[in-house]
């Protein structure tokens, strides 16, 4: 596992991604907000509903702030082309997806995606690649949203000295302890559930991983997880 | 009420409407799918899932044959400026959906549809008109399928004799006769109930009409519709 892997930093922390764009319309935000639950238990609700239908019309309904992550679809395949590695793609993981949003997301809109390689780290049996997706409204070319998104790729570590790992990062490295997951009691707790025709709604609205339609492929991936569950398992006790 | 309706049945019968086309993908008619219940309770059911989902890709997945209906969505705008007719368009009610079916509809396509009024009938207190929206596939010309709305126009009869009420059909009387429903008793009985947001992820597919999404529509329709039963009721008393 991981024999064959290789990991170039110079050539990955240096490589320039072509821009792209990422085009939607009112349909599309109703359609993420009805797929990630929105009015699943009350169609009146309008704490809900403002993400699915307005009165003034469709353009006026609100955005789902988390609708910024679907500018980062696609970001795998773009890994896959990057130059300088070679990894097993069955043994990736989305380990993080971080968002910065800096204005409410319009209901409809081309987007400009620029999109760099922000952070590279050798975790001795893994490797952890970290790609960033700053997103503008391409009309008015103001900021819109930031992507992070993080890929844990297993096998594929161990490129670097293990007394003195490789790690680039280039942003600040306190950037994430705003988000300390804090120690105390939550003041409060909902419990919900999805339906379970959730997935298959959602994966309309861009992520058409088989692992969230497919039963066959669900299943594998299921035991896959489960042994990789027990094996972490079994190295911790 | 419909003291101003105005039908002219020699303008409408000669109408000729202009030619539309129809495009959807595969997502759409997944969505659409999904809009009408697939996989509402269970996402591994494949004969639900093969609507949704398909393995070999979504060309593959298989169209719904009421996916047909939205080939003739608009037909009440178009109705709204037939030359020959005024009449109150809050008094007009979706009568029937006749659809024939030639052969499965493709899993995304291009849909030239030819409109045309197929029917026109004085029934004293309203007008029935029918249009005929007839689809094939542009790329082909093959025929698809055959749309046949009927709107209720309350308020806006009594144009010809009443002893001789005014009815014109294109097609041949008795082609209704094959769906007769049967007198005995069902053979099987399904019960089924709609999700709260089923109505809002339906629209999606093209229906737009308030009536469904508006929770303050719905209820001034609901009670109109109300007062219309109660009437109709004392009427049949």
């Amino acid at each position: 596992m991981g024999d064959s892997s290789v990991i170039d930093p110079a050539a990955i922390i240096s490589h320039k991604f072509p821009e792209t764009t990422y085009t939607y319309n009112e349909r599309d935000t109703a359609l993420y907000a009805l797929g990630v639950g929105a009015c699943l238990r009350d169609a009146l609700d309008d704490k809900e509903l403002k993400y699915v239908y307005h009165q003034d019309g469709q353009q006026s309904i609100q955005v789902l702030p988390t609708f910024a992550a679907l500018f980062s679809l696609g970001i795998t395949s773009k890994i896959a082309q990057l130059p300088g590695m070679v990894y097993d793609p069955r043994l990736l993981l989305h380990g993080q997806q971080y968002i910065e949003i800096y204005k409410p997301l319009p209901s409809s809109g081309c987007i400009q995606n620029k999109v760099s390689v922000s952070g590279l780290h050798d975790k001795g049996k893994a490797t952890i690649l970290e790609c960033e997706i700053v997103s503008y409204e391409k009309d008015t070319g103001e900021l819109l949203c930031m992507n992070r998104s993080a890929v844990y790729l297993r096998g594929a570590g161990g490129f670097s000295k293990s007394s003195l790992p490789y790690s680039y990062s280039k942003y600040p490295s306190n950037q994430n302890l705003a988000f300390k997951i804090p120690k105390s009691q939550p003041f409060a707790v909902f419990e919900d559930c999805t339906q379970p025709s959730q997935a298959l709604l959602y994966r309309l609205s861009g992520d058409y991983n088989p692992l969230h339609s497919d039963p066959m492929v669900a299943e594998i991936a299921g035991q896959s997880y489960h042994q990789m569950y027990l094996q972490r398992r079994s190295e911790l006790d």
